[in-house]
């Protein structure tokens, strides 16, 4: 194997290309691997996602001291930090398992500089918890949603605000919900207009997304 | 083919045995499959489902002549109609385009002597039309939800009501929601617990639970 | 994250407006968050399901001390027991591996104050065991059917009786069989009326509808 | 296309080497091609399966003289027929929607002369009318099961009988049955050891299996 | 059926309160509802989608007639139209097979009053088809993409511009790229940050939440 | 939960009713659950299958002494040895790896009283293999064949010989070839007319389907 | 819909970049939609796939009298043709119901100026009439094979031959046979090293590839 | 059991009759199967794939000693190494996690004597960094493309270079992508004329299809 170039390039010229900060999917990549990414970052700023807590504990020292890591949200701040706005950004998690993905979204906003508010817990079994939110949620500008099992969250939310609604299934639930699937296709298949889908617990990809409708209103 | 019995065996029983009128699914057969199990009938009653209209005109004069069909539903009375009773049965369809599958619901109970309420186009996508009816939705004494596309209705309705709620999936919707699996996992992964559901365009299936579950309370 | 509610909200009111016991489903959440949701209740009695061994091991003693935990089923009682009354609900479970699942249904049902007759190891590749149980089994009012593998117990079943019948597809199983698919859709696809199913696994669910149906002859 | 063979190679000799006539499945073939096939035949005899009524009418003048076809089972027998005994073959068919699979499995045993007892619509939610077949069913040597929707008639009836069972599923249903995978996974899955099953709708292939079971006593 | 309220309940608040025009979904919709739908407009504005070609021509005339009807797209304006303005929205398609979802994207901003620009044919299979036109589309504020097959456009325009990228996957293909699937998956598990999905050919999906993200800035 | 029935029915008339001896499929049992059917066996002969090394070690000692324990296979016996026939049974193995499959099926048979003939790793990729062991295998009976990956041994084999095939689909394999499906499918689609098949890794079911055809001669 | 480019670009420097010829895939395209594409060809040479003879008879007649049509491939010509050369291209069907597709990509090759050797009807339940044509098969330098069904044919040949062998699933079949993912599923999971895939029915994608594999050696 | 043969077959004749080396599919053997293989090459040549550091570990050290083991791609060479020359064949990997296929793919090549070039993390999502190594890629004779997620490296590939490009797609990735569909289906589905494609994560199979393409040129 001669490896032609180096393993990894990093693409530094995201965040001006795209407007969303460069970030390291950590899960499928070795410790080593890792260690190697940052320590090729020179201090420049860097977010890494799905980093387990036992993956953070397996990296080298001098890697593991640079990082500012979360354990919830499976994330790491390399780099400084940068002063938070608020934006109006919400992010609405249907229950309390969906907290971690909901986590992912807010760190990576927060990475980026965003404030964001987050409402838990108001799925729509119970339907007054997510009413009696309302004028709280409809006034974000941009709104991220997480939710597991049937997801019906989604919709009932879309159908309520003015704000783009960007749906994170998440794979929480068994038999029938067991990997997301059925939430996901119920963000899909909704019949409430304007509601748009990522990737199953990619709050990460909301996050960027909802970094990219901000900056819609200022160009 | 020697055939050692009759083609068919109609279970005349079965409504004594299980409270559930004997249906004759009419989509796989022939018209001469039809036109001989009328005949055979003598006079009882009987209740043909998923008899699509072309079906229905390519009957035998003198079938056609004494059945009592609906197109919407698609199901057609043989024998005398009997006296209907307002048993408290609900009947919710989340757009118009699962009106065919509710009527098929609503004929089943009609044919066993239940006047049933519907209520339509109640979708969650705009959830003040549904609210608007929770007073009436709430006084049924059992619910049959129908619903295509996301299926967000049953979580909704079966978080709001106190009688058990009957999901039946619509094959309505496109893509994802194509054939109405998303509906169906929607209901089955519901958060609202004692939400129950039968097979997608069920409609009769929903029926026949609704009545047993009204002779709950006789025994 | 700047956390705008509660992390939990748990819908006390939910007995009241559905007729089902509020329950905490534990499988996604952490010792923490779950110790945290016994502490809130105060004394208000509280279901907890899916609750491991592993799991309920690892929660805060003071949190162990006042659960009334039964391994089998993975429940956990809070709060005062309630007197236990017959109200005709029968389990049914195909195999002993359908025992875990049949009894999620039975500890609901306790909690709830209702003593269920649970009938074990009756599937249909030996069809006398059914059979001879059948007198009993047409007894109840209501029936829960557990059973993994192809499911068939459901159609034999709801065949034979006039109570509603509600099929809870098991996990159990290998190749096609294996997460319970084949048994739910054994379930749904049953060509004998009224047969009702819920998600996968899912023995509260069960025992809730069951529950609700008890409740149509009350009102 | 410098085709170097002709275009078709009948097995001849498949008779003498796997115990199993030579058939030509004809739903994919245009009517040319089946005339050639027959034209090539020079009197042997061939069994033509999958030959729909339109199909069947398409074909020459002259080939649809020399065949005798079955419209129900959609097969026609080329060449002189053979003398029939009866060797213990059941063919049990769940519902009258299983006929045509059943008819299928049927012709072709009549094609290879042996005369099967076919008993019809015995499906499982009106038990009685299986176990009232029962003595005549477990006199069988070989059985052919034919079953759509939830397929639990093949659990109950190799759970009954002595013969080895053979489950053909029916592509009969809608919703989570529709196209058989349902009925296949319930073969398949069943708890019933010894039961095999066939692709959905062969009944051909039932046959044949069929007929090399039957020789197994003669070798 | 006693029908307790209309069929059918246009949500005319709609656009007010999310900023999406109301629509009707036609293609499960019989004429005759149809026609009532838009007796019921009373000369408020509409926008039908779905309505094929065939569908169309079976309305009533006095329906036909006050409808401005596309066939590409399958969508009619019913009311006045509103002046255009160029608010920078961008629609991509990757072939020419995928202009009818385009279209409909189209027509659903053109109702609303915004005049998007439209770049055909330029899948990455010939890559610098896209390349060319680079310059234009990072000049858009927010971009629609439209690709079938195995949907490779989504990553790489999203990795190449600024503005949020809606993917709308197209029904487009054959063999594994049946129905849209795999171009929808490869729009959600794109690993360029930021991109959003709507369901399979669901252009009015994409359309409104381009409309979403429009006002964003707005407020 | 007032048990009203043991928890396990042994059904120690299957033997005689359906000619395969009952077996107890220990997977989905808990070691406490195996000890107590053992003990209420009283010497009577039992087969235990998918008992893992693991399950096997955690058993009470009293029931490992009394248990002839194969690892390979997962499967013990209980009770008296029977004295063994060559009966024609042969049962072949494409690769290595389907060895744990192949002797589940061989240990049924031995435990019923046959001794088969094992023939390994004769996959179809080096077709050679198989030809050379071709007379040898058109001498048997009955022949099971175990393959995982793609399957296509089943189609060349069932295309070679006489006997009747039982197709055993092993979950051996990636990627598309995972957990056995493209190997059932490649069984149940074969253009070899005659070839059966059961779910995937039940070699016992091979075996109890074996030992019904062997008993076809026999009545 | 301002549309900022022709609707179709045509890649005519393709086959310069990729030595594959430019094809337009009719399937998805109007006649109109056709019929501009070959005006704008100017007698530049294309060849068009997926073209069903309904769709050719629906092109204006000045296209259809430029098009060297094929019905059995669906392919036609466009340009002069050029000589053909044997390149050692061998083409084998499974089946006679293999030959459309098989068809497909022999056209393809005549278009790029190769003679293909095709061979028909060797599907491998009847493996003899493979063999027999070994020496044959084994002469060409690149195979390409097209199998419906369970698709045996991949790995038998693939393990006999040196060339390399490219499969094309065909989607002939039934039950789970449909569509063409059995042999798909068969075609990767080949235990017969160096066996590759194309798209299910994409005779003229293995086409394109059998053309880059003979550029292999010239380079 | 009655083993008629050894249990494994090593075909020796591979390399001679297919041109592809015999190697060993370690995954799911045995340690103890392992080193009987390795025991009875005798010093031959032989290629071990799948074979996990857990695993290398657990096999006997005789056998440990004699083999030429690389973690990251889980491979081991037992017998002489060859020389290496350069015969144009390129590795080409999206990203870093796409590593330890792109590196079975190389050392299946360095194996057989070639030294292949490795271009790794090149992404379409940041597309220069592809565009930047064009030159060098479009220099490669036979092409192995890495990718998993939504695999749109391989049509995007596809389209630029001349030489035949192999799919393999990578098990990396969640939601939609994890086990490697999302990226199979894009590669078969790709509208990249003469893309072929290989199991997921078949790095050895894609080595195996580009050493028989180089022959191609030799024959």
């Amino acid at each position: 194997m001669t490896l032609e170039s180096p393993e990894f390039q990093i693409d530094w010229d995201r965040a001006r290309r795209t407007g969303v900060p460069e970030a390291i999917f950590c899960e499928p990549k070795t410790p080593a691997q890792i260690d190697a990414i940052v320590a090729a970052s020179s201090g420049r700023r860097l977010l890494l996602t799905r980093l387990t807590d036992a993956a953070y504990r397996a990296l080298a020292p001098r890697t593991a001291a640079v990082l500012d890591y979360d354990p919830l949200s499976r994330t790491a701040f390399l780099g400084e930090r940068v002063a938070l706005t608020d934006s109006g950004i919400g992010i609405v998690a249907a229950g309390t398992s969906d907290l971690p993905v909901a986590r992912e979204a807010d760190r990576t906003l927060e990475f980026a500089g965003h404030r964001a508010r987050v409402v838990a817990d108001v799925g729509v079994a119970g339907l007054w918890r997510l009413l009696d939110r309302l004028e709280e949620l409809r006034a974000c500008r941009v709104l991220i949603a997480v939710a597991g099992m049937e997801g019906a969250l989604f919709s009932v939310l879309a159908g309520l605000v003015e704000a783009p609604v960007i749906a994170v299934p998440a794979s929480v639930g068994y038999g029938v919900a067991a990997g997301g699937k059925a939430a996901l296709y119920a963000a899909l298949a909704s019949c409430a207009p304007g509601l748009v889908a990522v990737n199953i617990d990619n709050g990460f990809g909301a996050a960027a997304a909802a970094l990219k409708m901000l900056r819609v209103g200022d160009r």
